[in-house]
């Protein structure tokens, strides 16, 4: 079964025996995380497609891929078009094309693979394009059935985690106190994040996060119920005190046994239908309440964050100054540039792995906001080229995200003028002064006021959460239009990268991590709060267009370059690795501009 | 029955008849607006309170009035101690004090005056309490089975609107294009705005508001049912062609009739829940969807708009030019200038009403965000005050809104400071350039972002929609914190209205109306909108620091100024009343600044 068709062929066969009409393949596992093993990856085994979203809608004569707008070019080129037809990923989109195939069909879905959020959004699309089939949850995998090849799942090893201020009994203490006004024993933990910062420990199954892929329940008298393969661990007490563990079959009946026994469990909407399922209806449906706490990281876990941010940010410095000192037009190419970046990265004895796949955009490369260089697509860098670099490494007490632009000789006046323009953006976000109670869907304009006054916007984000030593994308706090409400409070991490992108000729973005912090001055009448850089690499002196910037704004740029020197020349630090020419660079980059 | 026990007795008696233990007495009619007709304040009648917001709950042995953050020292003044405990409008605390009160008991509602969205905010808070009684809508309204002297209801006649620029047959066929994707045969129009609107009528039931306080249907053929009293109209042909009219009292039955018919109607989610309960399950929930194209002006609407604003600000400017040329330090009151403006007001032969209540607030009561002079709260203004000025004026081509905050003497530098900082986030919202699909909330936090600085802050919106002719307050748009996620249109009002207020000392805001606009510049790359202001009047260059002002805000000033001044002096302009004392006033209030 090495083509689509043949596969396709299989999988209609077995949506005939489970007598569906429509089968649903799902990008996600059932960790709804951005990331799946490859034994998970159904849809790129199905189609080809590599991305990191996406769903497959395969009909007994015609068959589907739906993807967004980062995708809609790859997509393409990776899937037989002969089989797939490929269309925008929004679920009324999906619907139409259900409703245009067959109205009155039956769908089936793996309900491990279907959120309950993303069940309910699915039906109300159907409803409103006048679907007036069946929706079915059909239970065992109808790929899994069918793929011979299956790589094996991953059986990383479990390992305590030491790096976080509370303990794990502490942490389950404070997370439990939400179940009485809630009216639950336990809260069924699906989100992998969750489960190891509860716990206190990290496993193995991802490469660029140290997820242990398993569900848990955390109950009312703070015991824990793990349901994880026996190869990941080699002692059952690495999971600390009052932890139970089981096999992850097990799971469902557990759930099913639960509820018989008259227990209610709180679920996240993200929990996967098969959850709900073996509950009934003994759950109560609310937020993981993991993710607020484990999202306010302490001044103990904040320093080591700093840490893994400076250790990061030498290997930053020392790539960014290679490639100044050894750039020839046309001599290097983005996939050797990675190369390079990691191998920096990698001297550092204390770096685990990216925390996520680079981005080494050049040129037109960069203004794709999610390019990633393949042998397909690598090119060698020419005169005169921009160069987003885009990247963050797994430190055990931090993990870092930042993205740096830079000019491969002399840069047009243009780009001068909009990289001014981003970086007045990042300055406004960074320097901004908030009452309590802020979220930062408030805060999102700020980074892009300057270009909006000269008709410019992108089309991301400004800011996501980041764990420590876990995922590079978490919540719940976010810095978008339409972001996220909850209120931003000390010791959160968030990102602040606005950006701008010329389809054809560059890309710009401007990354820095900052934790926010409370922030008063004489004369406050409210609490205020404000951010902390941790994030210590200069910003490119030779794309800054000092006319367009404000007296304060030059102030900003000047200190941050000041403390980035000051840190790297510290005798007790360890930029004590910087060679004479690296330091030299430095210099160079961090010289005050007025 | 002149005491609030006698009248809790007689409701209590009711109550028992009714088999309630819990009655709900909102302050809002079944029309759920600001306003509400002396004959529908049963909150009023049954506590003394005045406040445009609150709801009293009375139980057998213990009642309560439950106001917001606005109202929580003015309920204590009004409302009889000994009778009402005075508590927090939240949901969730009037639900806590049922479940103190009673937590099985039967709580009974008028179901005219419950909107479904609040009745289910209401059973949601009460389930969260422990609440496990039952709530009941009584049909009858208690209050008024026992007042006496009630006041007759409004009966404002009903007259055509000819500012509208497209006829009530183009709205309705744009209006009702929506129905059939939503599967119904009409719509249920609850909003008193969008039922005036719809038909191109104004009527006079309300005193700073020409509504007409009736509901109605439009149908999917573009015919509509009105329930009106006939004392309210001298002939149906007002209404228009193709609009059948029935008695207010019919409403019910003809909801029921149109459910056994068969027919499907929409409904918005602040209908009362009596029109649900009439249509049993034949409605579908959905937006107004009056409410969009409403709050879109026309470039001729926006004309007469602009025309109301200009005559407006001539009666203001007159009335802020005597107060400047009559002030003595404690020899005026806040009633007398009260007066005062409403009489340069009605010198312009097109002003028809204040389109809200005046707030004239000096010194201290400039701080209290919703502060009314009456007999007992007046005051005579002292030297060197500050007087906070918020009002606005019906004409039939438009609705005014403006608040400007002066100088009765000299200011403390720390005045001067604050009010600057107001100013200048006022200009940052006045010259945003933003990309189409931007909402009102993501433009909220460039007002604030001065203050922010300086630790400080204001606990209300930055901007509102304004009707045409109609409510001072009107959405889908507006911009606050968590403000509207609608995207602004080219041809939507808003105010922009930033202030601080400092508890017991002063209060600030600067407020102009906006119109949203196209504009464009070279080098755009998206679709770029803006506003256009239209209030005309200076704006106190006594309290402007200009040391705190950048080059761009001093000149937006000056120019705004320069406008007033070239409008002001147009040989063609209405503004030829102003007598020279006033122009010379005028003159010195817009000199160039620098």
């Amino acid at each position: 079964m090495n083509n689509a068709q043949d596969r396709l062929n299989a999988l209609r066969e077995a949506m005939a025996k489970a007598s569906v009409d429509f089968y649903f393949i799902p990008r996600e596992d059932a960790f709804c995380g951005e990331y799946v093993p490859d034994s998970e990856d159904r849809l790129r085994w199905m189609t080809g497609f590599t991305g990191s979203a996406g769903l497959a809608v395969v009909a007994m004569g015609r068959a589907a891929t739906f993807v967004d707008g980062r995708y809609t070019l790859q997509v393409k080129d990776e899937v037989d078009l002969s089989c797939f037809e490929t269309l925008d990923f929004t679920l009324q989109q999906v619907a139409q094309w259900v409703v245009d195939v067959d109205a009155t069909a039956t769908i089936g879905y793996d309900p491990w693979l279907m959120p309950a959020s993303r069940l309910q959004g699915l039906e109300k699309a159907l409803e409103n394009s006048g679907f007036e089939g069946d929706i079915r949850s059909i239970s065992g995998n109808l790929i899994d059935q069918i793929w011979q090849d299956r790589p094996t799942p991953p059986m990383g090893q479990v390992r305590s985690y030491e790096y976080s201020s509370a303990s794990s009994f502490e942490k389950r203490a404070d997370v439990n106190k939400s179940y009485a006004a809630r009216g639950v024993n336990g809260f069924v933990i699906t989100a992998p994040d969750s489960l190891v910062w509860l716990l206190n420990i990290r496993g193995d199954d991802l490469e660029c996060t140290p997820f242990l892929l398993a569900f848990g329940v955390l109950w009312q008298d703070g015991s824990v119920d793990v349901f994880a393969d026996t190869k990941k661990y080699a002692t059952p007490e690495v999971f600390g005190e009052n932890v139970r563990l089981s096999a992850p079959e097990d799971f469902e009946g557990f759930l099913r046994a639960c509820a018989s026994d008259g227990k209610r469990l709180g679920i996240d909407s993200s929990a996967p239908m098969a959850v709900r399922q073996a509950l009934g209806t003994s759950f109560v449906a609310f937020s993981d309440p993991c993710a607020l706490p484990k999202a306010i990281k302490s001044p103990e876990e904040l320093e080591g964050i700093r840490k893994a941010h400076f250790l990061d940010g030498i290997a930053v410095i020392k790539f960014l100054a290679w490639v100044d000192q050894n750039f020839k037009p046309s001599e290097l190419n983005e996939l050797q540039l990675m190369d390079k970046l990691e191998e920096f990265r990698k001297a550092c004895p204390d770096y685990k792995a990216p925390s996520f796949a680079t981005i080494m955009g050049s040129a037109q490369h960069g203004a794709i906001v999610h390019y990633h260089s393949t042998e397909k697509t690598n090119r060698s860098i020419g005169a005169n080229e921009m160069l987003l670099v885009d990247s963050g490494g797994q430190y055990p007490f931090g993990t870092t995200d930042i993205t740096r632009t830079v000019i491969l000789g002399q840069p047009t006046d243009e780009m001068k003028r909009n990289f001014t323009l981003v970086l007045k953006g990042h300055i406004a976000l960074a320097t901004a002064r908030f009452p309590e109670g802020t979220s930062g869907q408030q805060l999102d304009t700020l980074a892009r006021q300057y270009l909006w006054q000269a008709g410019l916007d992108y089309d991301h984000g400004t800011g996501h959460g980041v764990g420590q030593y876990l995922s590079v994308h978490e919540g719940p706090q976010r810095i978008a239009k339409q972001g996220s409400a909850v209120a931003l409070q000390p010791g959160m991490i968030l990102s602040n990268e606005p950006g701008y992108y010329k389809s054809g000729e560059y890309g710009i973005r401007i990354e820095n991590l900052v934790a926010v912090r409370a922030c008063p001055q004489p004369g406050d009448a409210r609490t205020m709060l404000g951010f902390q850089n941790l994030t210590t690499v200069p910003i490119s002196r030779h794309l800054v267009d000092l006319d367009l910037m404000t007296m304060e704004e030059k102030r900003w740029l000047n200190e941050y370059h000041e403390d980035i020197r000051q840190q790297c020349l510290n005798p007790a630090s360890p930029a004590q690795g910087l060679t004479s020419q690296e330091l030299d660079w430095l210099d160079d980059m961090t010289q005050i501009l007025s």
